[in-house]
């Protein structure tokens, strides 16, 4: 039987604002990328959101970030890669404290925002990305976009490098995301957006904007937990997974 | 032969700005109570502060506080006490991940400033210190003042209760220090500094302010980090120790 | 005819996250307490705010706070007095300049949270509030509960005191709040929270919780923005107010 | 008689961290660039440094920073021209408003670190910048870089551009500074650091790293007030001034 990762943005509130449905969404998908205090998510949120996630049997991922919580972590900040390194180092251990509290552990981490962005290209906060989780852990895992130097360079050090796909973005003919400021960059219709699982989930394919049919090596599937109609976008997920007989599972 | 525990706050520094000269205390003490980021200390200072203290053999401890940089951890902060617990997991898993990776692990938690103040009579504030220390590893001490309530629930609650007592701080003739805003408060001269530490050390006595002789059940000396002429300091103590036959040594 | 003012607090989103409603609540309120930054309120939010409430015709407040974002300023915190004054300087003086790129002024200063609770009784802290508003400009008005040290020292200082009641909160008979934790404190029922607002601002009387008929020296009503229903509630008091031939009117 | 302004930062202490010798330094200079909180510089820092400025009869300016207390501001930020202007106007206010308090005024504006090296070249945010600055007072001057984008939009915008070079740092030929990455970069003998200020005082030229002679168009020198011997340097760049027989004063 097909399976596949779906992997969500969660433990996104902070202080007195609440961000996303997360336990909505931990009835969707398999994996949780649970934000770490530096872009999103204060301690008891961070505890609450590890709690829900162990409860429903989602495996947990740290969503590490740049440290700007006015910007949300979404902006690039040209931080020196040996600082970069000991801020996520620092994350990841704060995130399997209080996962340990919650009976659960913490099994992959996931760039948030503009960390995520920028290690695609920027060789140095991606080394240092790599360096660090592999001193906390060589055991985790790594998300990142397919192509990228997060993941190659993973690989290169011995970490797991898994490649993800995003849910609700169209993409270039050559494999690119159609950049946000462009017409059509982001799907919002449920039906539509669950074929486009479907494809990458069974075929390993995907169509582009173009309609041009692209190879999709994504061993995970991103579902947005932060838009209006979150929740009902990765049920339309689920369902047409389901009903194709995919199963939704963890890839660690 | 005698032994006597010398703990200091170090790690204090934060981003541009540095304080205290935490490689020149670490050739005095056997403990080091280490920010963790909520008043102070960075994750790039908390890092080098742990390898430092690897390095000279120093024992380290998570130096938690309440989240308030701009008070330096100085304030009372009227935090609900579950939020408590989860900050100060939060940052004592940070703490622990960076001396992971510095080849060392955090042996115990002394609450820091305006937090250490409150739990000696806040209750609730105490026992959410306790929760959260226990939660994350049952094999940390704690270190607090004697009579203190986080000490009693320590012991309640089957972890270590480390006693201390501080190098440059008069004694009321109850026990109680004396109030930082009287005369006589904090003691400058590293000569009377020294002969504080040394009964303290040998006799387990020490003398209040007026002369009454105390019983001092310290199992461990705070010796200031951050002071004017704290180098000089904790090198008389050291001195006087030594010439005295007392071994500096951790309690751990 | 009679008037009374409408005051609300808004303003309170920070970068990723958003709180209230505030363009509809400037439909139903004649001040607007706006969120400075140390609580609530990035310089974004709080320019986008300024506006608004001056296309409304909203008179702006400037809504102080304790800096603590973690803590949405609601917990205590034990400032010197001499740092909160500055402190209360910087927020004024950011939200002056904010409001002045929006064509508008600051005409009021109304403590937050924590602080407004504190400076009811703290005479120090309110001794600081006051000190501060003067500085910057004696012309501004300081919102308080009726009986505060608050009001108290802004009146001997030769500033304005502008005494307020809260719409959805029970009082109890000797004309203090009935606290949080107790069944009934807060009122749900727009109707009746209409009622309580028209008996307080056309017979200056309020009936307490246990049926007593108080006297209320109120000149704004507080009508909250942030808890789901507050513009139902607002538009309700609004509707209520009109009803009864009482419009709503800034005090400034 | 020939006259040359000085400017130096300043107020960058920040809670329980101090830097620079603030007093020491405006016995020197004759103008203040104040940090105002984002990166350095909390309320009741500005607040003393402001009143000391105006005690000396040094002018006022705002040190506007990217927010980035842990960075120091000193890393470019990636922020939305729109959140960059709003963030330069709450700065700014803040700040008018300290001053007021202290019985002096902001006379002008210079960006600081990240933000300052940014706007060299990055036209939106230089753009952010003068914006922010024309909308809260047009009478305030922005100190830049000679030729940068800064400089040109500023006075494109009817504002004062104010030219400076530093006292401190090598030229490459082409009136660029040299890299800090390079040998040779920082100037730390003050005999050599008063030779070069003087030369761009009198005969409005410079020695570049490699004896090219340069014409220097600066209206101000900045000295640096945060390294070692950053007083001593200073008051070598004063003395050699006024033996040549050039007053310090402000440009403004």
């Amino acid at each position: 039987m097909a399976s596949i990762d779906l992997n969500s943005d969660v433990g996104e509130s902070f202080g007195r604002w609440t961000l996303g449905d997360d336990s909505a969404m931990f009835e969707s998908v398999s994996s949780a990328n649970v934000a770490c205090g530096f872009h999103a998510g204060d301690p008891s949120v961070i505890r609450a959101t590890t709690a829900k996630a162990a409860q429903a049997g989602v495996v947990i991922g740290a969503h590490v970030g740049y440290r700007d919580l006015a910007g949300f972590g979404r902006r690039f900040l040209d931080v020196d890669p040996k600082e970069l390194a000991d801020d996520v180092v620092y994350q990841i251990g704060a995130l399997q404290a209080l996962a340990a509290t919650a009976g659960t552990r913490v099994k992959y981490v996931k760039p948030h925002g503009g960390l995520y962005n920028a290690i695609v290209k920027h060789t140095a906060q991606a080394q240092a990305v790599v360096d660090a989780v592999k001193a906390v852990d060589p055991g985790l895992a790594i998300l990142g976009l397919p192509g990228s130097e997060v993941l190659r360079l993973a690989e290169k050090s011995g970490l797991r490098p898994v490649t993800e796909a995003f849910a609700d973005r169209a993409y270039n003919p050559d494999g690119t995301l159609v950049s946000r400021t462009l017409p059509g960059a982001v799907l919002h219709d449920p039906a539509e957006v669950a074929q486009h699982v479907l494809r990458m989930a069974t075929e390993r394919r995907i169509m582009a904007i173009d309609g041009t049919i692209l190879n999709v090596r994504a061993e995970s599937i991103c579902v947005h937990g932060d838009s209006p109609g979150a929740v009902a976008m990765a049920t339309a997920v689920k369902s047409a997974l389901s009903d194709a007989g995919v199963s939704i599972a963890s890839f660690a």
